[in-house]
């Protein structure tokens, strides 16, 4: 392999392993680290440990232990230059005698940047922008989003029938997807902060909003659920049982719901169509995940009501970022154009 | 490059040739053509002329001159073996002295098939089957099913919304998709045989229903307009003018379309919200090609109404078969599971 190709390729795993850790790394960012021996090799792979703990680059260090010398570093993120819980990442760089470091992004937050500058002062090669619409746009898209606008990325996820609707006429829905797109929706739960339904979800499917594994087993880490809107929901209510806490906000607005989480990053809407509406027509959805099985229902129940367009000359337009198949169905990723 | 390659990127070249003589060769097959030179160069190639003229193995062999001795001939179709208003294919192609023979697909049709038999008793080697699955999906797909079944092959098409709509709420929908799946659709419409539209879609969008070039002018080749529905059209409707034939017929059985259309190949249907449902319903639709926009429009105008699906149980499955980015569009294709 040349070069570059053992690079982009210790930056894929790099990014695997930020995805791994995606979800438990608050507040620290989900970061990957890689580091190859002076041959090239891989010596050590690591991810962001829960706050406190190691960063990723730490992790993948020790792992490496004395083939780190003079071997490269192959990180997702600008390695941190600053002491928080831990010490600065660039320290541990320049003590275990990297010399080179290969990122992705420049991290964007002013106190823990200048990670760059530093390693390179101290005799490090730098290279930066690796892959960085890669990590820009997956382990760190809603971290990044955060830091930017200091509100929490959410994502309106919803699964439809290719005509758009999310229930037969009856109002039967279980399952629309099949079993790959299915795991996929709790994978990322399970690395969300919050999932947000309205009352009307709750009063329709009595769902339990969990992440769970192919097994059926609750995945190690649970979002929060929060269930939104001014109905009085039971108490019998599967998403008040034990599994996970649980929020409700009495609110119609979703300004108020964002707000109510302002502490959190990754925040997943799977509401029905009103819900998903109301944060539609607020412009408050940074990300539409549609998966889109290939069956036809027709009928009155559609995955998303009024959006507020009155002509097609106020289309709600966005952009695809993203399209996949899992098993029978697409699963299509938007953005804001 | 190596032999199966310049093999596999000849028969590309055939597939595209017979893409382009797609509408026009009825009641032959759209076929195309390539004769490489015994040291594997492009000496030729063509596609199905109009029925009475050349077929494409013949086209390109007249391109091909005297190179074609000991060359390749590279052919979507199994070259046709009975006299029609044509001599056989494998005739010329054993005149022409041509040594190894290479198709896509077997013929289907008795009468003219025999000629992979004829052509190895004539001591040229014959290879079967080379991008059986492009040639069977792509330029072969409407006269295949055709073969098979004696009815036409019928494309339910439609642009919509993410969220499934066909319109704004109030009725406006121009356009939904962007310049490229526009054009496509053209494309698409220029190779049909005739494009089926409900009353309703006449009396909300009064379409012309034309093939149109990407600078307006009307296609060479224009399919027959159909239009289906019992409610009287005004005789100023844009669908019954001069560009193009057009026929009215009476009924909401899709059956008696398909039955008033059995002299077609490639019938496209273009119908609104009532009409696809009533095909869908009526199993009579064998492939859906979905130009899905990224942009939401909510409201009540969906691009298919009823599927006859009461319980999730019964819904409509289709599979998907192909999946392409159109400029900001993405178009779906799906074929019955």
């Amino acid at each position: 392999m040349t070069l570059p190709e053992t690079l982009e390729r210790a930056m894929r795993l790099a990014v695997e392993q930020a995805d791994q850790v995606k979800g438990a790394t608050y507040p620290n960012p989900p970061v990957g680290a890689v580091i190859l021996d002076h041959d090239g090799q891989i010596a050590g792979v690591g991810g962001t440990e829960p706050a406190g703990s190691a960063h990723a680059e730490v992790v993948a260090l020790r792992r490496a232990g004395t083939k780190a010398s003079g071997g490269t570093a192959v990180v997702t993120l600008e390695p941190c230059n600053h002491y928080g819980r831990t010490p600065p990442c660039v320290d541990a760089l320049l003590a275990a005698g990297i010399s080179t470091v290969v990122f992705a992004v420049a991290d964007p937050n002013p106190v823990a940047a200048g990670g760059a500058a530093r390693l390179a002062a101290g005799g490090i090669e730098v290279v930066a922008g690796l892959a960085a619409e890669l990590v820009r746009t997956g382990p760190l898209r809603e971290w990044l989003h955060k830091q930017r606008t200091g509100l929490p990325h959410v994502t309106w996820k919803y699964a439809a029938s290719i005509d758009g609707r999310s229930a037969a006429a009856d109002g039967s829905s279980r399952w629309i997807t099949g079993d790959a797109a299915r795991a996929d929706v709790h994978r990322r739960r399970a690395a969300a902060d919050a999932i947000v339904v309205g009352t009307g979800t709750v009063f329709a499917d009595d769902p339990t909003l969990t992440a769970r594994l192919p097994d059926g087993r609750l995945a190690e880490r649970q979002p929060l659920r929060v269930v939104v809107g001014k109905r009085e929901i039971s108490s019998e209510s599967n998403v008040l049982n034990d599994d996970s806490r649980t929020m409700v906000i009495r609110t119609h607005d979703p300004h108020e719901v964002i707000r109510a989480l302002s502490d959190r990053t990754d925040v997943f809407v799977e509401g029905g169509p009103t819900l998903a509406g109301a944060f539609l027509r607020a412009g408050v959805v940074n990300r539409i995940l549609a998966y889109v099985a290939p069956i036809l229902l027709g009928g009155p129940v559609v995955a998303v009501g009024d959006v507020g367009v009155p002509s097609i000359g106020k289309a709600l337009r966005w952009r695809y970022d993203g399209m996949d198949t899992l098993g029978p169905d697409v699963v299509l990723s938007l953005v804001p154009q």
